[in-house]
């Protein structure tokens, strides 16, 4: 669990794909934010409050959130000593980075020093035990994909943001760094050892009161070469009732591998085959497609093609929103 | 890769059971063992000669291999000083247990002041990269199962030795702690991350001759609810050219899961959809069964009725050897 609420530090990314993490906080959480805290340099820009520490401190921050991603997963050194610096004002801080805040000296001193604690979201240092298999009550949706970064989280978020709207109990389940830091819990799945995949998603979303929804952010692709079991893994212990698939139309291969993107359809058949054994009553709910590179007229076209090849609701959850999934979920899979 | 030769370690286990690996070392790699070491109580006996860790020493011996399993993966304090006096006398040690060895101060230190290398084979703490799922020179058998435990390393180790025998160019590759301390060397798959899972698998059977065969020892089962992911996820990185069902055919239900036993041929069909991915001409070899809870006959009738109803070559590779799937795979999958 991640204290709210947060300060967001771009340090000072080069644009803002390298601030992911913070516009996927801000966009999902921005009532957690009590402002953004930028080095010289920085070239995003989340549109919250400039603050320093020392402000954000008198605002109540609670966790310094480092919303910045690369390649090698590094933290610069010269971010240390604006990280100190909180730590020394009592703020938490929590990193997506695949280094260990600890692993820094500094940092680990200094929060030694003051009792915070640092939570490194792509690590997954809680242990679980082995999945179960057995069904548990309540209800939950996981999102799936044709690939990595379809926009399986979005689509998760959205949904469970449309439910909530509505008046209907449910929970976003994290699975991702990012995620995690969003909800302020979750477990980053794909740092799990092997064996307790299917476990860390049981444990993730519990068993809970019969018409609770459980929305459940999905990892990879059951036809990606490098992510496959986790994604199989996150099925059998998800154990849905519904899914929905989420699709990128543009892209013609997998991220960083050499396979072909698979189809819409492939991956309903598969998911139900497979999903059927920890829940033989597993459905499709409908499709998410990320339209984002189409324009208005494309991306209506796409979403009209899909709905009328495969016979579900389809939505973009930037763009058109997911209230007919919400529609369908609660006409034909709520008593 | 752990040195050897070995001097087995039985500790004081109650039982035959509880010296699983030791069993798995000696059943495998005779050669490489120099003999046992029992502590008093002891009660299971491999056949090796009893030595003193001095004897031991005397006779060449480079690792200590701790034979025993136990439920909680611990290792028993009295147990310790037998495994200090075997560092003090120069050898490494290998554990198959949970706990590390490092994390028992006395060995801990022992090691540093003696500089050998501790082995925790249920644990990989290598770093791996994530699955490419590009094929790769070089041939690959994988065995898979209808369970757990129903044989997949026996039979890999028997295919690897008969192909040896007839003087084709193999290599035994061990995903799990037993096989490691069989071969010397490999990877616990279980124990990687999920997002390295194939990772690891590529690694463990890198690029080869193209005529070598590497002869891959699985893990869980498709249809394992806790494990299945773990399965997939080998089988995407083994990408292997055949595969052998191993099954159990006493057992009606998953081990520790409220889950049906699967069946060879859903087995045989989910190996072959899922293992496309990697491999498009992925094909089944040959069926192994344990039949050691049958009687001669009833074990014959079993292996003879799989052989009718799937096509396919079937045997015990204790009761009968794999001399049959091997013929198959020379004569189908050797150019």
């Amino acid at each position: 669990m991640i204290e709210r609420p947060y300060l967001i530090f771009l340090g000072d990314v080069p644009d803002k794909l390298a601030a992911k993490t913070a516009y996927g906080v801000v966009d999902w959480s921005r009532e957690w934010c009590v402002g953004q805290l930028r080095l010289p340099g920085c070239q995003a820009d989340t549109g919250l409050k400039d603050m320093t520490i020392a402000e954000a401190a008198e605002a109540g921050a609670r966790t310094l959130i480092i919303g910045a991603v690369n390649p090698g997963g590094v933290l610069p050194e010269h971010w240390t000593s604006t990280i100190v610096e909180a730590i020394e004002s009592g703020m938490d801080i929590a990193s997506g980075l695949h280094v260990r805040l600890a692993s820094v000296d500094a940092i680990r001193e200094a929060a030694e020093r003051k009792g915070v604690k640092l939570h490194d979201t792509r690590h997954a240092d809680r242990r679980f035990a082995t999945g179960k298999g057995t069904k548990r009550p309540g209800k939950r949706l996981l999102t799936v994909g044709t690939d990595c970064s379809v926009g399986k989280k979005y689509a998760a978020l959205a949904i469970d943001r449309e439910l909530n709207g509505r008046g209907v109990d449910s929970t976003f389940c994290a699975t991702g760094q990012t995620g995690v830091m969003i909800s302020g819990r979750g477990v980053a799945i794909d740092a799990v050892v092997a064996d307790f995949i299917s476990g860390a998603a049981e444990w993730l979303s519990p068993a809970t009161e019969p018409d609770h929804w459980q929305i459940i952010e999905g990892q990879g692709s059951l036809f990606h070469p490098s992510f496959a079991g986790v994604s199989l893994g996150l099925l059998h212990g998800a154990q849905p009732d519904v899914f929905v698939v989420c699709h990128e139309p543009t892209r013609t291969k997998m991220r960083n591998v050499e396979a072909p993107i698979s189809t819409i359809e492939a991956v309903i058949e598969e998911t139900m085959r497979l999903g059927r054994l920890t829940n033989p009553a597993i459905a499709p709910l409908g499709i998410s497609i990320n339209t984002q590179a189409l324009s208005e007229e494309d991306a209506k076209a796409c979403l009209a093609e899909a709905e009328e090849r495969y016979g579900l609701p389809a939505c973009d959850p930037i763009r058109t929103g997911v209230a007919n999934l919400v529609d369908r979920l609660l006409k034909e899979f709520v008593a």
